[in-house]
């Protein structure tokens, strides 16, 4: 059916159709609850970016109806996100100086190049590039991002000038400006940073203790962002703070997101070229983590590739009206799954409220003070933070450890992008090396049976005419080469060895390298005369090996079983079985 | 015994200790062949990486002496080569101009490098290193690399001047000075690279028709080149040909090796630390494959570790003795084998003929026509070029036909540099796409049997409450999502599922992201009221699966045999069997 077949591409199609009563009275308050949240987040995430806070809420509009349509999660709530946001200011301000119109603008192309790549990587099914990124490599870059967005906020909480991308500039910038302290800042944002922790941590407990219902005592702690940003602006205007030098959101324009032209200069489409594939694909992996998570609490299906799409769509939306790379947040999602969201719609409803606020409220934040949205930002990143992946790791493997610490490290030292780059690059490696180097058995007969085990770890039958090798790794590029040395060092010095078989049931593949191997190794093994057998190819495995001359060349014979193989050299000659 | 450590070290103590009268005559024999094939060739190879000639001869010389004590194969000839030649010319062609006293040092510097990169390999055990260039990659870069030097040597049979460091640069720069051929070249030119050509094509089963021995037939073959030498310095000096434009090799120092010191000008050392580690590699590679082809003829071992020793010793030889990047080259090793090397002291012979060559024979090459060298080069190295890897990886495989195809054309478009950069990077870039979306079969009882096989292909049966899935891959960050992906897709909607089973037969390892996957699959069909189990999972895995959480999370169980888990679950209540 042709609606089907639209759907596919379209998600609205399919659940817009059953769209009822029930449906709309669930989103409508979802909807509520999740705007009054994001009001103030949008605004910090701004601050963080390093643009004016209207392009927070810019950024949360627009962004939100496309995902609303061609994305196929029901919960994801897409918008500015804490780890993307400082990409972004990591990308821009390097380039363009922070508070310019270059500087919003360049924003806006970051947006434009991370929405052509994510549709990019949807249309051609490229979804799976986000898998270099390993969860070692992902936890490690997140909890250092925390780490590094926490410590660049804290020239807000001191009212101090400071700058810089990684964790030593920054420290470095904040230390010679010391001198430079506001107190009423440093006030307001260590009071707010210290109540918004206590209402994460006490303020639900207490108010069940109270007796309130868990959903209400839920609601109001959602709420506490909100009520610092009141209590903090009205302490700001009625004791004329901004006049002693608390730095305060000032103008915000009254105005639905505007229309935006991103800028197309070349030179700056190159310099964004790596950063905004880096925001790509971390933002596609975080929201793509957050919607399997809450679809599979109501058994429903999230097609990656489509996820792509939605997301490339809200970044395009967000570079033509204002805002920055977008992407689909945790707690957000998690917010509005709980609050009861049922379809993408209570997104549209989210959207009519932040538009409502923009074009009503922003008079009234004018005397918001910055230190009040970096408390918001510090309270809500230090969740980022979770340095028992380290121990994890540790434990698990030295591998994966190693990957968690250098991506940690680089992210902290180097700064996001060198972080991710490496911790990539590290992780591609190090499987390579491992795989480089697999698991090669000997393996004899298990007497009175037909298996074949470990020379070293069962009482084995074996030859010493015949030396069976049992791979435990696909044969490819890699490996090849190991092979072809691991052969030559056992065989060699072998007076009595006149059969070599490989074992092949845990070969996956064998590419164009590793049959070059292997013919090396036949060859070679040849001029000892010494005669190469494979037993237990896998169907797939076999039908590529007729593709070539190998077989061809093979001095010995490919056997069914092991156990075939082992029975029909014997019988060729060779000593009698020990 | 002490000696045997050292042994592994210094192999020299090995074969040192057992050489006798008959290795002795062997050895000078084949040393004899060996430095005749070679005057010529060290002159050519110095030409094509764009330094005096005598600096082939350098090369050779040190670089051998060095080789034998540390080396372990017994065959190999340690010299210039082709490849390295052409990539050391396009390494510091980019950063000094030719001719200058700065190249030669530039060239110092490159060899100490690559020996300083290639002892570091071997010490620290990296030769795993050389594993990332698949055979595809190197087949297409030397073929390309071969049609790259054939096309840049044109320039010394035309007798124009010409620059360049990729195809068309070279085929651009000879069109713009098409005007200035020199006749007199050409003609020696063409007839030196017919009569080489009809050399290694026509004059040996002439020779034999004659009745000749095949010995001295291949012999006499073998001095082709050093006929063309001799005849067209001949001429030149005869007719006085230097008078009438053609390019002569000129003064060259009567010496043995000087004691030089390359450049450490920080600025050079880091313009070439990459072209040095690419020169490195593909030396390795080019080296190992050939030694281990000749050791394997005579049942010995190559200990490739050893290898990097021996290379890197010989490198920083030619660093220090006005030498440039060497490598054990294919032509001569395998002339050296058939001429009956038996040890390595037979190349310590070679260095002394070539040391007496340096010291007496230099003068009379002073009108040794460039052609004639070009022409030597030009009929070895289409030698290299074999357009039937293109072939032969069209029939086998896609993924290894594109690696060969962009090698190649990198190589030619790009240069030696960007060629081999870009093959090894596709290569990673495939593999990690390939093993991300492994096959994964749902699996059913096979009637009357333990066995478990795909139901699409086999008669089985199976339990709507049941869902049993073999990946046939490790489970590692690449296709960890892919996992999650597959398993939620399946899953949601199939409402009377109960169970499903992850039978882990080809699994070789899981890695950290893969556990966390897991974890998350695990939570997922728990909340849709689905139970996870695995079976037939490998003692390694699971020894590391036991180090982390995964195992107290996990909603089922863990079982031996993958028909233990089908009877257990079944039993836990499931529907009967069909």
């Amino acid at each position: 059916m042709t609606i089907q077949k639209f759907a596919r591409y379209l998600p609205i199609l399919d659940w817009g159709r059953r769209y009822d009563r029930a449906a709309l009275g669930n989103d409508l308050l979802a909807a509520v609850i999740v705007t009054i949240m994001l009001i103030p987040q949008s605004l910090a995430y701004a601050l963080l970016a390093g643009l004016p806070p209207e392009a927070g809420l810019y950024a949360s509009i627009v962004p939100i109806l496309l995902y609303a349509v061609f994305g196929t999660s029901r919960a994801l709530a897409v918008g500015p996100v804490a780890v993307v946001s400082l990409m972004t200011a990591a990308a821009i301000g390097g380039i363009v100086a922070q508070g310019t119109a270059g500087y919003a603008a360049a924003a806006l192309t970051l947006a434009l190049l991370s929405g052509l790549m994510l549709l990019g990587m949807g249309i051609f099914r490229l979804g799976f590039l986000a898998n270099f990124l390993s969860h070692p490599v992902i936890a490690g870059f997140i909890s250092a991002s925390g780490i590094l967005i926490a410590v660049s906020q804290l020239k807000y909480i001191l009212g101090v000038p400071a700058s810089g991308h990684t964790l030593v500039e920054i420290l470095v910038s904040l230390g010679a400006h010391l001198d430079k302290i506001n107190f009423w800042t440093l006030a307001i944002g260590t009071l707010a940073t210290a109540f918004l922790f206590w209402v994460r941590r006490g303020l639900k407990p207490l108010l069940r203790s109270w007796g309130l219902p868990p959903a209400l005592a839920d609601a109001l702690t959602k709420a506490g962002p909100v009520a610092a940003v009141v209590v903090t602006t009205a302490l700001v205007w009625g004791l004329n703070l901004g006049e002693r030098g608390v730095s305060i959101v000032g103008a915000v324009p009254q105005s639905l997101p505007p229309l935006t032209f991103p800028s197309l200069s070349p030179d700056l489409l190159r310099q964004l070229l790596i950063p905004a594939l880096l925001i790509s694909v971390i933002g596609f992996v975080e929201s793509i983590s957050v919607a399997q998570t809450l679809a599979a609490r109501r058994r429903q299906r999230i097609d990656p590739d489509q996820e792509l799409i939605g997301l490339g769509a809200a970044n395009l939306g967000a570079a033509f009206t204002g805002g920055f790379p977008v992407t689909g947040g945790f707690s957000r999602s998690v917010v509005n799954f709980d609050a009861g969201a049922e379809t993408p719609a209570a997104g549209a409803y989210t959207a009519i409220g932040l538009a409502i606020a923009a074009l009503l409220l922003t008079p009234l934040i004018h005397y918001l003070p910055n230190a009040t949205l970096a408390a918001t930002i510090i309270v809500a990143v230090l969740g980022l933070v979770d340095l028992s992946i380290l121990k994890t790791a540790w434990a698990y493997s030295r591998t994966d450890f190693a990957a968690v610490a250098v991506t940690m490290a680089a992210t902290l030292v180097f700064g996001v992008e060198a972080g991710v780059s490496s911790g990539v690059l590290l992780s591609i490696l190090l499987h390579l090396h491992k795989t480089s180097r697999p698991h090669v058995a000997e393996v004899g007969l298990v007497p009175g049976t037909q298996h074949f085990r470990n020379i070293h770890r069962h009482a084995v039958q074996t030859d010493p005419a015949v030396l069976t090798l049992r791979v435990d790794e696909s044969l490819y590029f890699a490996n090849a080469r190991f092979l072809e040395d691991y052969v030559s060092a056992r065989v060699v010095g072998d007076t009595p060895l006149r059969h070599v078989i490989l074992m092949c049931s845990a070969v996956n593949e064998i590419d164009l390298s590793a049959v070059e191997s292997l013919e090396a190794i036949n060859t070679r093994l040849a001029e000892m005369g010494v005669t190469l057998h494979l037993s237990e190819v896998k169907g797939p495995v076999m039908d590529r090996l007729l593709r070539g001359h190998f077989l061809d060349q093979l001095t010995g014979q490919v056997f069914l079983s092991q156990f075939d193989a082992y029975q029909s050299v014997l019988g060729q000659g060779a000593d009698a079985a020990q």
